[in-house]
């Protein structure tokens, strides 16, 4: 990157203050930042580490006051955090995949590919498929038959998307993602232990003793218009209709989407969800990492399902959940503080029955 | 597809009602039906969205009135859910990998193919493997050195077959799948602070400080027939003897065994699973989605390990287990009921103590 | 393999006894030794399944009775399970990936290899990048622009090092690893309530319904020298400065390591492990299967983290944890056993009402 501080603050929409043509090369954390880096010191918490760095401008806080601090020039967004969005996208110099479709690649010829489409070495596409307007297609990735994805696809190294596969525009594919798997869905010839369990928590009856029969997952997945997914995340295909990820939603890594499930827009899980077959889940939904949700639930809009939380009946809208079975938080944490209150019920317990059963409590 | 009603009632061995000679083209959810598709409705409970499709022909429960429900055909299995089995492989289209080897596929000059072996773009096939007839080895997978696959292995993208890891027939692998990883076995010169922390819960005594030096795992991995294994899921060589998966088991995504386990035959690991290394495993286990299982534990058969549990102890067949740790599931449940009784317990101890202590029960 | 027990006794620094010119030409456990073989009977209980094999020499415990065994020669090394590591890694016969650089693989005329490095089938070099001398990029594997990896690196098949990665010498990566990622950071235009929940301990307020937007990861990743990495793990670039691995650190599979994480040296991390994004992590720790830690926490040196808890606030040098919400492990398992003691509790209480209050303790 190489920008003015002027150039940085009207992309940020943000307050530009001191030399405002000072030309920065870099960001940079401000005790490792060099001279033309621009040293990123969002909060007063950072401002004393300015000094151990080279930066001569600075992104600051709001009313942060930057001649104090050294600066030649500074930028002072209102909400800093979010100006990263915007700063980190300018500064991004991308993974250098190249142009065009790379003598090494392989595409069918049946496939249809966008103007201006990069395919990048070792990557293989299925006939058929259909590549967007300004898509990157990464290094060693794949796309299968009747696979489509919308324009301004990214997709890094090792991706598959799966035969039949609908992608909207803008798509981010981080390395390893698996879209269109085959849905984990096996059924016995007669009632299986496994139902009877769930009927009556806890007893499997006497349907042991069968094999699992495999039924194939014909509904491939839909995907919205700006959705980003993380590393070796997989997302598997819908039985009859398509397993759907919908419009902004952002996926972390190594999560888990069974077939059938309906995710809705604007939601953000984090790395390691598993969401079991057949969940639906509303809008602007936030799960933390680790969380877990049993199959053919639904989870409602607004939701937090809070960290590893293993959710065992439908949510609400607007709940925060926690634990194990999920709860809402504030009951959750109530159980917990209350678990820790059980030595000094046991001593108490123990001391009643002493004054009025003349018992020691010992059993 | 195209399927007359009556062909498909045969191959379903199931009743077949109404003109059998109808034509169906594909499946459907009743609601999205088109005329030319079998709605899908196999209880009462979905009779009601047949009407907002358009099917002439569906599948529906033994006993259905399908007159009433105004269609032209019908197919009533004893078990729909089963027949889901039969039907949805009959409609399956596939994916496309072609015939042959293609071109751009790397095959060593020492491997063995048996007939009719699909290799798909992009594929690596290793020194010395053997890929049994009727194979599919789907685009960029690889099949490493002296690997075996036996016959009708069905490898989708992006799948790594290790070393000298042998497969039975009928294989199914999904996208990313992870055959013969090195297994995670480190040992420190001296006794360790985790071996320590085992012997006595929670104390690591004077270990600490030592690295870790890496055991090498020479037994690769041995998988029976009728085996499926779903996207990005890992499973570790063995030290010296193979890790093993017996016939017919079924295991989900991003699921990780650890080396030197032995998984028996028949059993479902649903999503996100983990064994540690050296568990043995029963047959007709079910384990829900992100269950965990600790090192060197034995699972007994017809076992279910209910979602998200943690298993620290070996379990005997047929126990149904739940929590963390892990506990039959009728104890799990009665102590999260207790659990939930304890804002009452700490108002009766409360209200006791004042009564007969004249305390007020603060602390 | 092919070695005489005495070759073998010296490289493991150990006592050979009886005929230690006996050739053996593999490793076996004891009841499945070969006549050729070394059996591996570390302990006294292994003793016994001696007799069901073949083997004529044994590694054994230190002061064995090696003749009462029936043996012709045999090695005694003073910890059996440290001499694994040495004896495995004399015996491991390796992947077969060839030699030099594989006709299918593509190298940008850029990259610069070292001397004697060996790129498999179907493997991608990207431009700029720096493979050290010795090193074999396994099949189907990507290295990314401007990466550098140290000397003797070995990644096995599909593993992904993304552009600007660096990596020290002596790195040993197993099948699907993916090395910088982007982080998962994603940021409102106003306070989410995510953020409010967090400072409330469940309340959202009313920041509900806002778009995420994207912080993009320009920090890549740095890991020290001798590290081994699992199967399908993600480690995530950082997103101004490097996410860090230390030397000699191990990493399972499966695993998952967010943007920003200082991982110290000498680690052992397992199976299924989270950490969320700008965590700290000493050196010395220990982290069993399915471990999380929540986002921006800090874990001292010579950590214990066992089996699946969950951390959610820091830990200090020395501690051994276990729990959901991970709590020092006396405490944890304090904590469950009071748990277990609630029916007795209850039936106390009951009888305590009765005895002052005359209230038959229904509610």
């Amino acid at each position: 990157m190489r920008y003015t501080v002027a150039e940085i603050a009207r992309a940020l929409e943000a307050e530009a203050v001191g030399d405002a043509g000072a030309v920065v090369t870099g960001l940079a954390e401000p005790a490792q930042a060099g001279a033309d880096d621009l040293a990123l010191a969002s909060s007063p918490k950072y401002a004393d580490t300015l000094a151990a760095g080279a930066a001569q401008a600075a992104l600051l806080w709001e009313g942060a006051d930057w001649q104090a601090l050294g600066l030649r020039a500074a930028i002072l967004p209102k909400r800093p955090r979010f100006a990263m969005s915007r700063l980190t996208t300018m500064a991004d110099p991308g993974h250098g995949f190249g142009n065009g479709v790379h003598p090494s690649a392989s595409v069918d010829p049946t496939a249809k590919l966008g103007d201006d489409v990069t395919i990048a070495a070792g990557a293989v596409i299925g006939p058929e498929a259909e590549i967007g307007a300004g898509s990157i297609i990464g290094p060693l990735s794949f796309v299968g038959w009747q696979a489509v994805l919308g324009p301004n696809a990214f997709l890094r190294e090792h991706v598959s998307i799966g035969a039949r596969v609908r992608i909207g525009a803008n798509f981010i594919c981080n390395p390893g993602v698996r879209i269109g798997g085959d849905g984990f869905s096996f059924v016995t010839p007669e009632k299986s232990g496994v139902e009877n369990v769930r009927e009556t928590l806890g007893e499997q009856g006497d349907a042991g003793g069968q094999p699992w029969a495999r039924i194939a997952s014909l509904g491939a997945v839909v995907i919205g218009d700006d959705v980003e997914i993380g590393t070796n995340t997989a997302i598997d295909s819908g039985t009859i209709r398509p397993t759907q990820v919908g419009n902004r939603t952002k996926i972390d890594n190594l999560v888990h989407i069974g077939h059938n499930c309906i995710i809705g827009e604007d939601n953000l899980i984090c790395g390691q969800v598993g969401l079991a077959g057949s969940v639906t889940v509303g809008n602007f939904v936030v799960m933390a990492g680790q969380v877990g949700v049993s199959d053919n639930l639904s989870i409602g809009n607004n939701v937090v399902l809070a960290a590893a939380c293993k959710v065992m009946s439908s949510v609400k809208d607007g709940k925060v959940m926690l634990g194990y079975p999920a709860n809402e938080m504030k009951t959750n944490l109530d159980m917990y503080k209350n678990t820790k209150r059980l030595p000094r019920i046991l001593r108490d317990v123990a001391e009643l029955k002493k004054a009025v059963l003349k018992s020691d409590g010992s059993d």
